[in-house]
């Protein structure tokens, strides 16, 4: 078996010894990571733990001398724990205080296929899945479980949310597997979750999946009894329905309320959720269609819906009303549900934000987006992950940034963006001080250099429809998906004010009129409300055009700069190899961007560069 | 096993019984086929067969009274009792006088990969390969011969010219496979052909595949030995080299001739070919890089190796200088290399042309090629096959048109495309003449309307990247593959005179005079050679933007007007089905093509449509 994995340990660089099989219980877990991190550092402390069960997941530290005594629950210790090597490790103030975290739920959603492929998977293969089974190195499951908990992610949802064959049967043969799995990560805080198929009473002999036939209640109800007798402390089930063709309750003719309220009361009994995802929207749509908008689709269909859904189901709501593009206004739907317990879900994968390939450092865009939302909108968060079976965990080292920040952020979502990266920073590496600013600068500029060069203002979708890698202005223009810029010689987006698709309309009234007016909708997402010439002015006093050929010419410069900066880094060889081949790319990558959609604009508007730089014919 | 292929008979519905196991040659499958078929017309008629070895191919018919004699060599016979009955069947002259075909090698190219897919495959899995073997139905293999040499083919290449895992074995372990193939189709008078990965010896064990190299050729030899040794009739290897990252003599900075040379003197001594593909450019070109010009690339690259190729290479050659592309100039280098064999090649798998969903009947456009090129410019021709697993071989009925006539034109390249059209349906269908002629009408016009929907004045490449169905007109523009039309807001096309890529220098001066001049340049390959603004005035006095939108309108209607036409035609039951339910995709396709195609051009060219129909926004 190969483990060339157990000497990459991202930010757990300073746990050197694996977490011995045979743990139990947080308890345990966390009594040998202290011991074994201050023995390993010579500090002559040690930890005194002090159970107290009803602490649960929180933790308080305190002094005693030159020790430190931990106080919590279940897994509390633990994230204790790992909480005070962190500091340690970073140099920073311990937590002073009851530490509890913000979101109950801190969810990674894997969308790890059981033939061994991740969908939007950058880092390798599935970890635990191959060839139509589990097919997993134990240790690295305790591995990945000390990942987890080391920054408090407390469920893991084991399979992608398109279910394909035979990953419907994780919820019945395969539920001894399930159990196994489970069993390892249990003593890290962590409890699994299962993507269901809104059809499976279908495939499984019923004549149908009708969430209001009661034969298909009793079925449900069956099948959670059996998957909770196999894994007592599953966290719940996770649905994709009526989404991208997957199947759901409008088959017939019921509302999604319906369909998620009728699972919702089977896995009531075990102390279950029912995550329903809120990704649904029409993608059949016709280009020529230009009423139908489908940033709006979320909201229209889900609205109507509040106060209905069960309080065992939770709606889980991307950030933005599209699909994780780079820049979006904040889902409309996170501030119209008030009776519906909501989730944010966020993308680790990095579909549309570069592959694990380009640097792209997500908490500035978290943090954005929970300021605009307000933590409190939602009560659980969820992640699609970034992991696969590559051996430094998520393909670019630097990537696993976002997985530790994710758990921070779930934990505290007023966590400060540059802390995080330079908590993950100095848990990772062993630079010295000036060196590891370098690195947190890069990292904490990534996201607003990779906007520069790939999104315009809030144009959406100029990715390559294959893959979803590279520039292809064009690519989505007469497809089925509903994701349109109408660029033409005249000008470029899409209005979506009153006046148009009337997609603003759908905020409270005072985020509506800042986006619905040109003049105060905030630059970067002036063109998904607003449809321009290209000889707008904006507040800067320059062209739209000016503007988009700026930023693009700015943003492969920076990609050149971040290369030059990390170059001179000195990162363990294997990490630094492995940054600077993707820089590479990268940089090529940038200038692809910047050129394709350069031209691209060029060409429709025929107005040059004010700064003569070069633009391709 | 699966036989309902068995009664999908194409244009052999007159032969009803399956050729017997046990026949050993061709003159006993002329019997057998003459005699079956006129007992079961109750002529009361008979065939004598005169076998005349020195004849081989040819064949004379001649009346004796009431019946017919034959002569002909093997297997001019077969040819001859098909050429019969297909005329008997038809109504028609039995042809007068000694008939030869025109070239000798009249060859089918299968994309077959072993593991059962067919690359650009429309009609299904493979006939023979599946999960990375052999495995097919010996009296579909006979069924096959008998379709292949009732229209004279007498090639076929087994295995895709992209030589996947494990076809490099069909040249050693598997040789006892592919005789028994071999065996299967000898009776027929068709010979086998393979196509060889050329660094293979690198692949098993040689430390280079260097063509100079004498290990190499000796490697090659003693290949070739063994090969033909196993199946002494394989008429030759087919190599596709230095193109779309295959293998080549380039990587040891050996020339095409030098490659080519080294296997044709390994094949000689068993009386092989080496067929050599013409289809060689630089597939990651930079599309900032207006200077490169694909269709350049085979002309600059083999002319100056005239003359230097062995008498048994033959360089095939595609009949445009890009891929296949509905409407192309015939390629250069069809009239630049008079001291090398040459072979055209055409594609009767309808890769640009509507994936056998779309009609698309290429008579006319082989007349035209065959016109404009001289047939004697080359001695042998290829085309690559349509078919398929599926029960009716070819997925749309009415494809398999193109399997029949391709034979028909490589026997003759003099023949008319609505009198071979005519023959094909009379022995496909028994259709009143009045319907016949409605179905000889729909497929003569079907290129020409395909045409117009799709390929505006000879601009090629706006199909979809992925799958080559459907509009995506700037799909290409910014890749690697060197198919821009680099549209904008003043026009569109690439300038291929002297004053821009220099393309149509390699013409002879003639031909090139025609295309350089937007005043003599023909209509439809305007846009192929000259990059033109949208109101540029053509012959008809109508504006090239004009043209654009009339031509798509009109073959979308046009698409309509076919649909009608067959809606009323009492076909057979299961081809009457297929042939509508794809009818129903071309009209949507159809449609889309226009509005997608017409909207491009509006978006760009702000002009609208001067008759005011509707070009959405």
């Amino acid at each position: 078996m190969d483990r060339a994995w157990e000497s990459r340990k991202a930010w757990l660089a300073a746990l050197s010894a694996p977490v011995p099989e045979g743990v139990n219980n947080p308890l345990e877990v966390a009594a040998f990571e202290t011991e074994t991190y201050l023995d390993a550092a010579r500090t002559g402390r040690s930890v005194r733990f002090v159970p107290y069960p009803a602490m649960k997941e929180s933790y308080e530290i305190c002094r005693q001398g030159n020790d430190f005594q931990i106080k919590g629950g279940q897994p509390g210790v633990l994230y204790g724990a790992y909480a005070l090597i962190r500091a340690l490790q970073a140099g920073e103030e311990i937590p002073v205080g009851v530490q509890k975290p913000y979101y109950p739920l801190r969810m990674l959603n894997c969308w790890d296929n059981m033939d061994g492929t991740i969908e939007r998977g950058y880092a390798g293969r599935s970890i635990w899945f191959e060839q139509g089974r589990f097919d997993y190195d134990p240790a690295r499951i305790r591995q990945l479980g000390r990942m987890l908990a080391s920054v408090g992610i407390n469920v893991l949802c084991l399979n992608n949310v398109n279910v394909h064959q035979p990953a419907q049967h994780l919820t019945d043969d395969l539920l001894p597997e399930v159990e196994r799995f489970a069993a390892i990560l249990r003593p890290f805080g962590v409890r699994l979750m299962l993507s269901i198929d809104f059809s499976q009473p279908l495939q499984q002999g019923l004549p149908t999946a009708d969430p209001e036939d009661e034969r298909v209640a009793a079925w449900w109800r069956q099948r959670a009894k059996e998957v909770w007798r196999a894994v007592p402390d599953l966290a719940g089930f996770l649905v994709k329905a009526d989404s991208e063709h997957r199947p759901g309750p409008n088959a017939y003719g019921r509302t999604h309320a319906q369909g998620a309220n009728m699972l919702a009361r089977a896995v009531k009994p075990f102390g279950g959720v029912l995550v329903w995802r809120a990704f649904v929207y029409n993608c059949m749509q016709d280009w020529r269609d230009t009423k139908t908008d489908r940033p709006r689709a979320a909201y229209d269909l889900y609205r109507p819906m509040d106060g209905q859904f069960d309080d065992n189901v939770i709606l889980q709501i991307k950030y933005g009303p599209f699909d994780f593009q780079v820049r979006e206004p904040v889902s409309p739907l996170l501030y119209a549900m008030p009776k519906t317990r909501l989730a944010i879900e966020f993308q680790l994968a990095q579909e549309y934000t570069g592959h694990q390939i380009d640097l792209y450092a997500m908490p500035p865009m978290w943090r954005e987006i929970m300021d605009q939302t307000g933590k409190q909108r939602v009560e659980a968060i969820a992640a699609v992950s970034n992991l696969g079976r590559d051996d430094n965990w998520t393909g670019h080292p630097f990537a696993a940034l976002n997985l530790f920040a994710f758990g921070l952020f779930a934990w505290n979502p007023d966590a400060d963006p540059e802390r995080v990266i330079r908590l993950w920073c100095q848990n990772t590496y062993d630079l010295p001080a000036e060196e590891r600013e370098k690195l947190v600068s890069v990292l904490l500029r990534s996201r607003a250099i990779y906007e520069k060069y790939t999104a315009p203002l809030g144009l959406c979708w100029m990715v390559r429809p294959d893959g979803h890698y590279g520039p292809s202005p064009y690519g989505y223009e007469f497809q089925a998906w509903g994701t349109y810029n109408r660029a033409d010689c005249r000008g470029v987006g899409v209005d979506r004010t009153a006046g148009g698709t009337g997609y603003a309309d759908q905020y409270p009234p005072e985020i509506r009129d800042r986006y619905a007016d040109s003049k105060t909708c905030p630059d970067e997402l002036l063109l998904f409300f607003h449809r321009l010439p290209y000889d707008f002015v904006m507040r800067d006093e320059r062209t739209l055009i000016q503007r988009i050929y700026d930023d693009h010419f700015e943003g492969a410069e920076a990609a050149e700069e971040m290369q030059e900066a990390l170059r001179g880094l000195p990162l363990p060889p294997e990490d630094r190899q492995e940054a600077l081949t993707r820089m590479e790319m990268q940089v090529r990558n940038a200038r692809e961007w910047r050129d394709v959609i350069n031209t691209f604009f060029h060409r429709f508007s025929g107005i040059d560069d004010k700064k003569g730089r070069r633009i391709y014919d």
